[in-house]
């Protein structure tokens, strides 16, 4: 996925929210515009504890990236196409095809991006949240998977129905925390 | 929906993200424990733009709020049962209930919640974002329902494949704004 705007002081939880739910829904790559090496770090931080392989790139040329990619690039806005009311085929196609590039802006994004995306999609015509329709998007377009699966971290989190229960790989020990 | 531990100052956009999110996917009202004035007359604007009826009550008190209500309590806590793995009976229950309060946290939620919850729900068993967690819970119990509904306001967006289209009330004109 490819995020556009993003100012590192001002949208520092906001963008590492943006990256860690790309990466909780199965992206394997996020490009961000703004050179932050900080966020880079937040984010590697969280794939070696708890696995899976997204990488994050910062300071990348958006425009580049859009124009260079073999994806399909999704850009979500509240101006598009409402998702909630589109044919199945539209998904099948994102399915089936190469794969997806999504693009979600933190300020107002060029009109470029526009004209550049294949598709303009609009998680519901209401403003909201980036992460939000971030969100939405990729469970709806891997129809929840990712969420389902193990991604063998160092660090698992055990389901449980009251409580916290955590598995750490270095001392083969399952640890129920005193209290959540 | 409840949002717990809620900083004014330092959680101010994502909690802005939480409210608008929870409207957006057809929330009622939104409490919220800490008072905040701002955040009340910032969600409600958009609610006087772009329609519905949310509401957002701060400065409440959460244990009462849980206590008293009559709804299905639904705490979103990555260490919850996964949903992505939870039977259809689940989802019939909640859809068919008297409704749901989601209830999620800013800080480390008191293992208090986790007790009152009736479930404890995990949107994947990964960190990522409250914000992410909420719209992907709301979207799944709405089956998507909210998302497509036009809410009747003064402003409404008009989906576009490219490029921007927004209505407004007042002098009943339709207005393509120049540059995205």
């Amino acid at each position: 996925m490819l995020r556009l705007g993003h100012r590192p002081d001002r949208d520092k939880r906001m963008t590492t929210h943006v990256c860690l739910t790309a990466r909780a829904l199965g992206a394997t790559t996020v490009h961000i515009d703004s050179a932050d090496r900080e966020l880079e770090e937040r984010v590697d931080k969280v794939v070696q504890q708890f696995g899976g392989d997204t990488r994050v790139v910062t300071g990348e040329n958006p425009r580049r990236v859009v124009k260079e990619t073999d994806l399909k690039v999704v850009h979500l806005t509240m101006y598009g196409e409402n998702i909630a009311l589109w044919d199945d085929d539209i998904w099948h196609d994102l399915r089936s095809g190469p794969g997806v590039l999504v693009v979600v802006g933190a300020t107002k994004v060029p009109r470029e991006f526009y004209e550049l995306a294949h598709i303009n999609a609009a998680v519901g015509n209401q403003p909201h949240s980036e992460v939000a329709a971030l969100a939405i998007f990729l469970d709806r377009l891997t129809q929840g998977e990712p969420l389902g699966r193990d991604l063998k971290g160092k660090v698992t989190i055990l389901p449980q129905e009251r409580g916290k229960r955590v598995h750490f790989e270095t001392d083969a020990v399952t640890e129920d925390e005193g209290s959540p």
